[in-house]
């Protein structure tokens, strides 16, 4: 990124993987000139002071927001309308509010009401993380290659549309337009499920009488540990993610538990020919991800050394 | 691996990811002296040849094991049983016959009675393996810090088990020995229910209307591409598992259910508590399965670039 900084000042309201990949990657990038930094934990706050993330750090959001032409809300989803209503007073007239969470109509409905005349309200959602949570976890490469869904409602200025899918690839992202209603159902199959078939998989093991955890782990291999990455992800995020998306959600886990259904009865009734079918048009997806550079094609994820590929110490 | 071989000649019926890289794996460090391979398909024979895998190819099974000391049988388990017929009249005196089959009860059941006397049968498991398949996809250090589990049956040369523990050490792995019945439940949960809810799963999006596959393809990296790994493994591989070991898979199988009708359930009725409490304590697992050194610790398996951590280019 070169040329003039996109923003003044940059206002991150919670400061977790999400709001420190951000402002490392505004920061490196010059894509603002100033960035204050606003999250409820003076622990928290604290180290981002000590990682150098912004130029000014606000217990309180309301004053961290003041003078800021893009704010952005990296709370959890169930955190966005008690941060929209405290900080409504102190908002600059034309700058852009916008977010970082996971569900998009929820936020449309909560923070929405609370958006003073004169700002430019424009949700949005990055497509990235890992599984990790807190300051310390973010990086400026994170929305390298990601897409970001931005889902302004309608009327919204262009202007600040434009202004913000601007700030997004500037931090490395192409970005998509959607109607928030569309963004949570997509998202609910490609993210919300099976962030929940995972934690429900492990939650499963670890109830298990006749195999012992240590069993478990020791054999983890196999097949389980690819579910335990989404499984250690933020807890608080994911609780909200449920409560704010439950039609969506609640629709593909019917659609899935129908599925599941059908295959466990193909596996009472030995029917080879309906599971080679199944496990064969599965196949296709994974090449088109790995195509899209969505996904490493590195055996294994890349864990094994295999001589010519990438290798990942493990 | 120093010292003299354990064993004169090796004969490996099915040369795919794991029957290849066991050849690789023998060669290399010297476990044996001659490797004889016999798979029922003339192309992937000839391609074995021009990969170097072994000294003998042969597309008769009952000639490959002729005075081998050791086979392995490396065939989807569903063939376990022609194939042991099919050799029988040929296994020498004294050797050992073993497998890498994912389910062991029913090897017991199928390969058990086709065991000539004086010949010792001891079924094994490498918990080792990646999404792909073939002879080109086997490397030499596949068995490197992981498990193979033996489920030797009552009343076998003590011996025998032995001298094959000595080769899979030799091969890179630890040994665990177990009775084939807990086998098939521990690896019920830890591999065969993963692989199931994954290739369902990727099912479901692929049905999906209201959402394009290529949505599906995009977005992936918000969590559904980490089952598609899992659900790229080889289809006659997974629907010979499902078929030999059912009782198991449906026992987790309908634990799962249950379980996720009970999420289903708390996300419907807005139970905030439940949600967090699954949520939190499923994070404690993957800690200890990165402890035990069968994980990477590297954020998002290590896929993004983050400074300082491993890196796997993209």
């Amino acid at each position: 990124m070169s040329g003039a900084p996109l923003f003044d000042r940059l206002a991150l309201i919670g400061i977790g993987l999400i709001g420190s990949s951000l402002a490392q990657a505004a920061r490196q990038r010059g894509l603002v000139k100033e960035i204050a930094i606003s999250t409820r934990s003076p622990e928290t706050l604290q180290r981002a002071e000590e990682l150098g993330l912004g130029d000014v750090y606000e217990l309180d959001a309301a004053t961290a927001v003041e003078g800021a032409d893009l704010v952005i809300l990296c709370v959890p989803v169930g955190a966005n309308e008690a941060v929209a209503k405290w900080i409504k007073p102190a908002l600059k007239p034309g700058a852009i509010l916008t977010d970082a969470g996971s569900t998009k109509g929820s936020v449309v409905d909560q923070v929405g009401p609370h958006v003073p005349d004169g700002v430019h309200f424009v949700p949005g959602h990055p497509i990235a993380g890992t599984e990790q949570s807190g300051p310390d976890a973010g990086f400026p490469t994170l929305f390298d290659e990601r897409w970001c869904i931005l889902t302004p409602p309608e009327g919204t200025d262009p202007a600040a549309v434009e202004k913000l899918t601007k700030f997004w690839e500037g931090c490395g992202s192409t970005v998509d337009i959607m109607d928030a209603k569309h963004h949570d159902l997509v998202l609910a199959i490609v993210s919300h499920l099976p962030h929940l078939i995972a934690y429900n998989i492990v939650g499963t093991a670890d109830d298990l009488e006749a195999v012992t955890k240590s069993e478990v782990i020791k054999y983890s291999a196999s097949g389980f540990r690819d579910f335990t990455r989404l499984a250690a992800s933020d807890p608080i995020m994911w609780r909200d993610v449920c409560l704010n998306n439950k039609d969506a959600i609640l629709e593909m886990l019917a659609r899935f538990s129908e599925d599941l259904s059908a295959l466990q009865r193909a596996i009472r009734w030995g029917d080879g020919e309906q599971l080679f079918d199944l496990f064969t048009r599965t196949r296709g997806i994974r090449r088109s991800i790995i195509e899209a550079g969505q996904e490493t094609d590195a055996p294994d994820f890349g864990r094994h050394g295999k001589p010519g590929s990438a290798n990942l110490a493990e």
